[in-house]
């Protein structure tokens, strides 16, 4: 081994040592939404707290650094990738330092109790019980990003947490483009004498069915059960442990069993893309997913493009009859019609492909409010309220379905919801790109042969991990960067069809 | 705060720390056995590895044992309970003080890895596939209790991991006086001209039902699941991971439902004592069970004492016909003799009360010979065979039912087995004990009211922790250290009474 993959063996050696330890803090976080029982709580927190500064104390010392220092010291000499991956990891150290161990502590106990807070609060619809804990939130939010340092927002520093490079300004124009072409269209729709009725997808199927057929379902796309897993929680998600260890948290409703359906195909588009990522990396950024927003367009492509296609439930239709999963007399062209109403309602993630950005639109102003100190926690019912009525028309009924709806402000995820629009635009410039490259893309899904999509995105998305910064490698892949057009495109061209506009 | 008590308060914030890594250590284990997919192995492996060196580090680290010194200068001022508690601490450290770290860590990676390779040598009567593994992990063993040091056999060493104060000798002494007594009573009981029919206990029911119905019955005995949940695994295990998270993992076999009901009884025998360990003490040896003979007991007393007693079944038979989970034509009476059918049988853990004990000497002779050096790994098939044939008079048809039948060794428990059988000696102690405060104890079995038997055992046994060594307790409680009588006595008329002897 020449002198500089020895120190670049060690600098990897050490990075994977911090991984070790942020995998168990992924184990805990999978762990406390999906088993861990109510009293567990409290002494969870210290274990949360103290993880989270262990792994700034490695991040930060020497055994770590030293090895950062002396592979840094000839980058140059390195591939491309690997140069990339000790360059991000300088930066993050940069920022890592910034920070007292006793603040990354604080935060971590802070917000693994607020996750109980928060959830008691939205069981029992009471706001006020949530207020103390989000004001200490955005107060220790709003440290973080003066600690971080920004150019022009607070908020600018949170959001390149999520999706490196996105600023205020840039989101403020995304979401405005989004929304001025969206407003009006959800308009157009519920104006249209077409009318498309969302009860017909709705059926009952007991819980334990689902979960078979969940599983069964994920297996068909090609998740590997051998390197996963599925468990239950009240919020769907999914996490990687380590490499061969990705799971997927579903929650079933029993009187709507499409329900689950959707959030595997959308957790399975995530678990997708860290089943594709380079383990050569891994402990490394460049073993991670490029931004959070890309993260996110690979499980809308799944959910959305793919999901609530006509070709898709050709196939899906007759699989989940097979299982005994699916009304005898309910045909693919129906449910997938269903599936596509559009409507104006309060809960983002039940929301349809039309109005979903527009729920975040008032997150983001929210959150920005926040963070530049323009609102006070104690105003946010009120914003949430006055932003819900600006972009969808509509107020919730109470708190449970209006600001407490979301689990992401207890955790302290602020600058997160705007990656979920990123997502979709990605996600959309993603499918056309595909569809160009399979245009046999319709009788492929319509047949439940999903190696080709999935292996398109293995080899244009998932293999370059986190060597490439997430806009390059959409633009490798569709030509562009991010782009708003073909989002617009393919909702204007689905919907007008649907609705017959 | 005075001086001394600021020094405990210190002393105790240094040892949570400590044991939070160790809470994540027993989370890992827990997920490992529950969850964890098969490709994740290799990479847990090494975070298991990295967590076992992190807490020796911080167990000999500055921090801690400066904590610990400035308490102990002044032990003599304490309280009896914390003047136990920091000796204790004081000796674990001269213990921990002689490993390297990085033979702790060689040894957890080892182990972690171990399962995963016993496991499907067991799966495929491959013992060839285990033995290199075996071999390591016996050197590693054996190394171990050099490092620790031992008057008359290594083995001394390691026993004292599980049952502090037990010795080679007395192991030997007491196994001998059980298996005197044992051996020709099975003969009696084999011979006799009445006989029990096993199968009458055995009736199938779906996985799903078995599942609602074994949380059901935990519950109604007092385990509290606001404070822990149950999860499933190939061998039924209970786990603590800090205070408010007790969980039991449970195995069910869908043609043989009682099978999970006993696994739940023994392992909610185990999560009592756990629930019910002084909670102030936690993070030093004052929160922890005594010993593992003084654990097996509490698991022991509920799965046999009371669960395979006749006033128990007159209770949960119709408890389990209410679930729909019980043959309606089945009695009591003929259930309860079904259970306690005797037979020599090649599975420890499928073995009645009577031949149980008569496992544990072949194992006992076998961990004892492989550490004091007398056997060699590649004989231990032989070992195994001639152990089964003296004891229990029967040789296993394969090493699936054999050698490979238990996970401990593969985990490296050597000196584990014989707390087994001294789990069974104090649970007879302490239900004769029981049965002389509460007179009416099978009134109360039989009207499923709990709450008394459980109340004596947490005055009796939890609430002490470990700040009295078990046999004081056992001593407090009864009368008496170990002895072997009262189980003796217990076996002797319970059996005469089925057999007709």
């Amino acid at each position: 081994m020449s002198d500089l993959e020895g120190k670049y063996a060690k600098f990897l050696e050490e990075s994977l040592k911090i991984q070790r330890i942020c995998s168990v803090d992924a184990l805990l976080g999978w762990d406390m939404e999906t088993q861990m029982p109510e009293k567990g709580a409290s002494a969870r927190a210290d274990v949360s707290g103290q993880i989270a500064a262990l792994v700034h104390d490695m991040a930060t010392g020497a055994a770590y650094t030293d090895a950062l220092e002396a592979v840094l010291a000839e980058v140059d000499a390195l591939d491309v990738d690997r140069a990339t991956i000790v360059r991000d990891a300088k930066e993050e150290l940069e920022k890592t330092r910034k920070f007292d161990p006793s603040f990354v502590k604080e935060l971590a106990t802070l917000t693994s109790n607020a996750h109980g807070v928060w959830a008691a609060a939205k069981d029992s619809n009471d706001l006020a019980s949530f207020l103390p804990c989000l004001t200490r939130i955005v107060a220790m939010k709003r440290q973080e990003a003066a600690i971080i340092g920004f150019a022009a927002s607070p908020y600018d520093a949170l959001l390149d947490e999520y999706d490196p490079g996105l600023t205020t300004a840039s989101v403020e124009r995304t979401l405005g483009e989004l929304s001025s072409f969206l407003a009006p269209f959800v308009d157009r729709i519920l104006a249209s004498p077409h009318t498309v009725d969302a009860r017909l997808a709705r059926f009952a199927l007991p819980v334990d069915r689902q979960r078979d057929v969940n599983v069964a379902l994920s297996r068909e796309l090609g998740f590997d059960l051998l390197g996963g897993c599925f468990g239950e929680a009240p919020h769907p998600f999914m996490t990687r442990i380590h490499p061969g260890d990705v799971r997927i948290a579903t929650r079933y409703v029993q009187d709507d069993a499409l329900n689950a359906v959707f959030s595997t195909l959308h957790e399975t588009g995530h678990a997708f893309y860290e089943q594709g990522l380079p383990e050569a990396h891994y402990g490394t950024s460049g073993g991670e997913a490029a931004s959070f927003g890309l993260h996110e367009s690979q499980s809308r492509l799944w959910e959305n493009l793919i999901g609530r296609s006509l070709p898709f439930w050709k196939w899906c239709a007759p699989f989940l009859k097979r299982h005994q999963a699916f009304p005898a007399d309910l045909s693919a062209e129906d449910v997938w019609r269903s599936l596509n109403a559009v409507a104006r309602t309060p809960i983002r993630t039940d929301a349809d492909e039309v109005t979903y950005n527009l729920h975040i639109c008032p997150r983001f102003e929210i959150e920005r409010a926040l963070i530049e100190g323009t609102l006070e926690v104690a105003d946010v019912r009120d914003a949430w309220h006055d932003g819900m009525k600006k972009h969808l028309g509509i107020v919730p009924k109470n708190d449970t379905e209006g600001v407490l709806q979301d689990s992401h402000w207890a955790a302290g995820y602020f600058g997160y919801f705007p990656s979920y629009a990123i997502g979709n635009i990605y996600a959309a410039q993603l499918g056309e790109a595909m569809r160009r490259t399979l245009p046999g893309l319709d009788t492929m899904l319509a047949q439940g042969l999903f190696t080709l999509p999935l292996g398109w995105l293995r080899g244009a998305v998932h293999r370059h991990g986190g060597t490439l910064e997430a806009d390059e490698i959409v633009r490798r892949a569709t030509g562009s960067g991010l782009s708003a057009q073909p989002f617009m495109r393919y909702i204007e061209s689905k919907y007008t069809a649907i609705y017959k506009l």
